[in-house]
């Protein structure tokens, strides 16, 4: 029994629409079969943190069930922390996978440098454990999660018997829609994000601000991006560096902008 | 005269060490003479913060000073949230340049997906700003930024002068010592964190844990990379992009990896 447990692949979960979210729960449901599982997310919603640590204050853990091959634990932090405290406190091996998710709402496009999502799963891959970060265009609490489990799952098994390079992540966005008709590699779509401001007063008469907006694509039309995939009925799938130097820049810089006192 | 002030450039200057912290103190009393300052920093340190922004809860603006060519405003939110925020609620035009810092400790390697400094760093260069994030390796309060201020003047005066690709943004880090050698153009140092997670107990006598660990280089001897830049003398100068698509690996899995149902 001891030498089958130690076979069996140990797969990472987290995500950062906290530990009680339907997308979460349904991902371990479909996933489990494939090996041993453990969850540690965060004790309540922390979507938008994109790649947030915590450093000033000290972050706590709950285990909340254990089961053969699944635990799970509720963490006061980040995504990041998850990840960080997961492989760092808790894990005594490294696991064969890392899930973010399944997000209730989109992170394709612009979205991957805000997303708690993403963040954990570039955390997953900084760390050397191949990741993937999965996201259903549906923000409802209770949006129906199928599909989405199905190409988590379907990419799960691949990244499980393929590996990724050294360096480089999956970011997933599945359409809410019922008739998914395939997955799409895709790029990042390019664009801007239209921000709206709310001016507001609070009830005591104080200005307050609240953000929010819509991405805005200045992609060519049919350009393979990933927001083109989604509203053509496809799952997106956005391989995603965590080297962001700009190369193609780099040289022409390079030859100008060196000094030397 | 308004036609000469018109005419002024417009800075915008934010960080992550809070509207109090010396780094942006010093930075903005050294570029001063080079057009119409805003300042919109956080109220507090936020450190770690990434590409956070702040949708659950509103965001409060305190304007602190305003004189010729010099507003500040302290902001209740992340960095990104202070960028957003001036953009679409206070300013009625686009800024010629965002300038993130100084902060006070290294911003070089991986920190780039961690650092608030970064995130604003990374916002600006969504909304179309040149923009370039300055830091010091040393983190002390006190510390010495006058040689981190005539680098990031420098590079100021050449983004207003020059400009940036669309969608590519700056990195500079200046090394903490009185002899910089001079700016060398680099890329992203590759490499790990090592983490310790410190296990202590709060006065309750309940378990916490805390976050610590240093980066750790993996990049061959001599590459001209960030880290190589910082401990031989030099300033780092990384120009970085915000689509993280990882090109190099996109058609091997589009050959491969997509579905059609």
């Amino acid at each position: 029994m001891t030498y089958v447990n130690k076979k069996k692949p140990l797969i990472f979960i987290t995500n950062d629409d906290g530990i009680y979210a339907k997308g979460l729960n349904e991902l371990v449901k479909g996933i489990r079969d494939l090996g041993e599982i453990i969850v540690i997310a965060p004790d309540g919603y922390r979507s938008g943190m994109s790649g947030a640590i915590t450093s000033l204050n000290p972050i706590r853990l709950e285990l909340l069930k254990k089961e053969e091959n699944l635990s799970i634990y509720s963490c006061s932090g980040t995504p990041v922390d998850c990840v960080k405290l997961g492989i760092n406190a808790i894990l005594s091996r490294k696991p064969d996978l890392l899930i973010a998710g399944i997000n209730h709402g989109s992170n394709s496009a612009l979205c991957v440098i805000y997303s708690g999502t993403i963040g954990a799963t570039l955390e997953g891959c900084v760390i050397g454990i191949p990741s993937i970060g999965v996201s259903l265009t549906d923000h409802s609490p209770n949006a129906d999660f199928r599909h989405a489990v199905k190409y988590g799952k379907l990419m799960a098994e691949r990244i499980l018997s393929e590996g990724l390079p050294s360096g480089i992540c999956l970011n997933l966005n599945i359409p809410g829609i019922t008739d998914v008709k395939g997955l799409k590699i895709c790029t990042q779509t390019k664009g801007i994000w239209k921000e709206e401001i709310k001016k507001l007063k609070d009830p005591y008469d104080r200005v307050i601000y609240w953000l929010s907006g819509e991405f805005s694509s200045e992609e060519p039309e049919n350009s393979c991006c990933d927001e083109w995939a989604l509203s053509n009925g496809y799952a997106a799938l956005v391989p995603l560096q965590i080297d962001m130097t700009a190369y193609r820049f780099y040289e022409s810089l390079k030859k100008k902008w060196e000094l030397y006192t």
